[in-house]
This record gives structure tokens, sequence and C-alpha cells, in this order.
């Protein structure tokens, strides 16, 4: 079943709205859950929004956060999320970053006590219009193997680069830094298939092709396969770092579940997830013009690469932009269980889907 | 055969002087070079040195650069290299990223005009001292495919992000953005041997297991083999956008190469290669002291995490650093190809190995 746009961002914001956010925030916490069904990675979208409310209910956040800084330089901050749904949390740092950016070229923001944020490549893409490169990463619960371990000791701690373009669509690299991410992993579970090797290993950390080994005690594996995982490894190790190292929020096995259900490890190093935000003014390098002019020539060269048969080597972001501009005009697809949780919802707050 | 690490210096140092450069470039560009050797990472050290020297005699590096600061804001440089060697270029440029985030809290400084500045781990390693976070990346010549594509437009831009911690030896990641670096290639190809799945591709975009695939028209894999590649080719499209759409240096296809006996490309898009620089002072986002205190716990945590049998966990760095230590006392073992060309070297110059 396929709902416009306008329709779940209505409902989503009376939910939000519900859970007692006020209106601004109520707003930018919609506005950034839906583009990811906007575009297209449907993991993270609308279908978490029940995820969101239980742990609202089980008091695990704030819809009232006041969002701060807590430390600074002129290029770099430290904010306190105070608790807060990370899709309020994100963009109010995101926007530090920026203006830290206007005044010293470039801005830099690590938050801790915050919660899930969506897909990064939302936060990364709002520097856009203002002719700046972004970037966001956040870490997440343990479900990642690092490189011999047993143990699952990081996220799929995602990174987004954006870029700005002229004539050409602009840059938008989002990827999770394990071979697979979580969602991907979900939807083979739903389908009752194999995942492909490389994406988990067992118990006892052999590979597995099998969609429901992390839920066995198994775990995810890092970005790179067999001869590279440990470069992976590398990648979500720096995300870690960033995001909660630099903040104080919590990080590698102390950071607390996303699902209500399971408990924050009791010993926490931090406060909350941890995200990193980042900003370079375009013109703190050379004139924007110029730089703008060699990016359309950059993806124009590579867009026009010769390429294997009936392949066309693709620009990071192109997939998910014209997703967007289809569910923009063709709504959005919802799967049975999603529409059902989100019935669920909007009947606790007393909201009409 | 090995040789004591100063026995290489002394011999390094008197080539790069015979070349022309000024002693405290020649002393810089050594050392920067025999990092490489003492780190294990054998494919960008002295065995090098005969290329730099080659690509001197073709009249494509300058041995007495101008390397200097062509444009800036407080947090960001744009350095001009003037053809100089990478080896030295590489080390001024990270000194103004530094200068600018003991200022700024952070320093980004993309160069353009320069050349291959040996390991990237060695110049990120230069803000540790400074409790710093430092960052290194660099471009270089076309050798990698993007996903789907026949056209090799990508170097093996690698990225190196090093991060000081307390007690525990600092944290150390420095990784090719492809399956497998050109060195491990090279070596496959003297020992005639194959290499593994997901490491190159054939001239007509089908797997291949030849290690001599590149040099018969096929290409180097981005990171992340079969379901993943799209992911490395992110990384290696960053790296390539930093280094070089940012300074003005050459990206994609037009990257000149390493090698003497191919001329660069007729109609560059910029100056030389780029590379991309960054300093983030820890006490620019808490204090110092609690910042190594915390690291100090995520790299005990993890490399005390329960390993697959017979292995063990291991912190990006620790290979590198423990081979560091060996070669300074037992000396660095060179192949008698290298030993060689370094003859030849010493000949042409009048310098004794």
């Amino acid at each position: 079943m396929t709902f416009p746009y306008n329709q779940l961002f209505t409902f989503t914001e009376s939910v939000f709205l519900s859970m007692g956010c006020p209106p601004d925030d109520a707003t930018l916490a919609t506005e950034a859950l839906l583009s990811a069904d906007l575009r297209g990675i449907d993991s993270h979208g609308v279908a978490r929004l029940i995820g969101y409310v239980r742990l609202w209910e089980a008091g695990r956040i704030n819809a009232t956060p006041r969002v701060g800084v807590v430390y600074e330089t002129p290029s770099t901050a430290v904010v306190d999320g105070d608790g807060g749904l990370g899709l309020v949390v994100a963009p109010k740092a995101m926007n530090i970053a920026l203006e830290k950016a206007r005044v010293a070229g470039t801005g830099w923001v690590s938050v801790k006590n915050s919660n899930h944020f969506g897909i990064a490549g939302y936060h990364a893409m709002k520097a856009l219009a203002h002719d700046m490169i972004g970037m966001a990463m956040t870490n997440a619960s343990p479900l990642v193997a690092p490189t011999y371990s047993l143990d699952r000791l990081l996220g799929t701690n995602p990174i987004a680069v954006a870029i700005p373009a002229g004539e050409q669509p602009d840059f938008v690299a989002d990827f999770a830094t394990t071979t697979a991410a979580n969602g991907k992993l979900e939807i083979a579970q739903r389908k009752q298939l194999p995942v492909p090797e490389g994406w988990v290993q067992n118990a006892d950390g052999s590979g597995s092709t099998d969609a429901n080994a992390v839920k066995n005690g198994g775990a995810l594996l890092p970005l790179g396969g067999e001869t590279g995982s440990h470069k992976g490894y590398c990648l979500g190790s720096i995300v870690d770092i960033f995001s909660a190292v630099l903040s104080g929020a919590n990080y590698g096995p102390w950071v607390p579940p996303f699902v209500a259900f399971l408990q924050p490890p009791a010993d926490p190093v931090g406060q909350g997830i941890g995200h990193f935000f980042g900003a370079m003014r375009v013109d703190a390098f050379r004139p924007a013009a110029e730089f703008k002019a060699h990016m359309d020539n950059w993806i124009s060269t590579f867009r026009s690469a010769q390429a294997v048969e009936g392949k066309q080597v693709i620009i990071p972001g192109d997939p998910e932009r014209i997703m967007s501009q289809h569910r923009l005009l063709e709504g959005i697809p919802l799967l049975d269980p999603v529409i059902k949780d989100l019935e669920s919802v909007g009947q606790k707050f007393g909201v009409k889907l």
C-alpha cells in the first residue's frame, strides 16, 4: 500500500507532538525521519516511528531536551543532546557546525547524550545549500564484530559526505561501515532468504549465509569481506571514536540499544549515543564557482565512463535522488507490518493514519 | 639481505642531496620515505627511491620547491607544492594544519602540485605528539575501476587517521580504499601467484585472480567486494575530491603516473597530484586527559575481546608499531631487485650503499 508523503508527514508530526515535542522539534524530527522513506532507505524511516515511541514510553527519550554547546573553540563544539530524539538533536548540532564554518572556514561538532538520528545523509546534505561540504556520522548499538572478534563491539556506524556541484546533481555518499546495513538483513529475515557470504558470522566466528545469524549470537561483519574486513573495522572504529570518545557519549559495547525491550548497559562510560558532524566551506579552499565547475567535470567524467554491459557508472546519491523525486510524486509504499505498527501508534495517541 | 636503518638513512639522504634537495628537505624526505620500511610497508619505502630519481631525471620533480599557502581561512589552507617531492611537501603542509589547529581548534589543508608522499600514516602520526588527531589522504594514478566501470578512474587513494591514547599505544589506521593495495599485487606478480577474488577485474569487467590483470587492461577493485564495492568507490572518490578538487590538483583519470616511462595526460585539469591533511586538537572537544583515559579504555576493551581460536583482536597500528620496533633493532630486509636498483642509483650519484 502506498501513502502520499504529506499524509505520512501530518501523521508523524502529530505523533511527535503527542509525545510532547515542541512544534518546531516535531516538524524537524518528521522531516529528518521521512527523508529516509523518500530516499528509499525504508529501514530507517517511518518504519522506526514505533521504536522511537517505545523508547519514549520507557523514559529513554526526552521530548523536551535543552540541546546546547558545552565546550567549544572557533571551529569545534561538543553538543549535549539532553537525551532528546537524535532526529531533533542532529539538525541542531549540524546547524552549529555550519555556523562555525561560516566564521572559521570549517566546523566540527561531536554530540553526546543523543539517540538515533535517522539517515546520516540527510544531515550531511544540510551543508549543500550553503556551498559547503557536509559530513555526518553516528555510532550505534553493537552488532558488528571487529576482525577476528567473536564479541560484538561496534555498530553499523555510517558515514555520509555531501559535496556540492554546479550544473550536475550534488555528490552524496551515505553508507554503513559494514558489508551490509542491518536493514538489508531484516529484509532477508522477513523474506526467509539466505544472505550473501561476507555479511555475517556465526557465534563461533565461522562465516554464515543465515539471515538470523546475528540473532543467534553471531555478528555483522565490517566492510571489506574476507581479505579486507580490517579496513571496515578501522572505519567503524573511527566513527565510534569521533562520535563518542570526543564528545563523552557511550562507545563500543556500551552504546545503548535502539530497541526498548533491551536494557542499556548498567555501567555506562558516557551519556547516550554519539554523533559527529562536519562542515567545510568550499570557498575556504578556492572560489566556489571554480570548485563547482570542476565537480561538474568530475561527475560527468565518472558518469560517462565505459561500463560493463547493461550497467552505468553511478554517482553516489543518484539512486536516492531519483527515488526521492519518484516517491514525492507517487507516494511511499509501506509493508503491511509497518502499517499495522503505525495504526497501533495512532490508536495510542488518537491520531488517524 | 638486511640493512641497518642508519645505513639506509645515510644513503637515501645522500641521494636526495645529490638530486639538489636542500639539506633540511633531504632529511625530511628520507625520514618520510623510510618510515614505510620501518613499518613494514615495503612497497612504499626505499624500494621506490629509484622511481623518485627517474621522475626527477624526467624533469617532473622540482628538487628546490617553494612550498607555500595560496589561499586560507582560520581553519583551512590550500598549499601549492611547486612540483616538489611529496615527501617534502606533505610534512610542510601537515605542519600548517597543526598550526591552524593550535589557533582554531582544527586545521585542514588541501595540497596541489605535489608528487607521491610515501605512506599516509606517517603524516597523520605527526599530530600525535601535539595531542591532536591527525588525518592524511592522497590521490594517486588511476588503477581502480569504480563499481560497474571498465575504465580506471581512481587511484588506491589511501586514508590515514591517527588518534592519541594515554597509557596505551596510539590508534593508527592507514589503508588503501581498494580491497588490496597495489603493493600486494606487485608481490603476487613477483612470486607468480594468483590473487584472491575481489582484488582485480579483467579488461571486460569480469572477476579475475590473475595478478597481471591490471597490466593487461584490467583494474584494481574498490574496497567492499562483490556486494559492497560501491562503498569503496565512495571512499576513493571522497579522497580524490578532498585532495584535488578542493586544491586545484589533477583528479580522476588526469592524475599523473608515478612511473617516469608513462607520460602525464596531455590535457591536465589541475597541477600535479593532490593531498588532504587534517588536525583536530583533542582538547578542542574535551580535556585531553579525559579523552586519553577513554581512548585507553576503548583500546583495552577491543584488544581483550574474545577472539576466534588462535587469533587476537588487533588495534589499528599494532602490527606496524611492532614491526617498527623490530626493524630499528634488527635492520630492514631488502629484496635482491631492490638492492640492485639502489646500487644503480648510488653509481649514478657516486654514493655507496
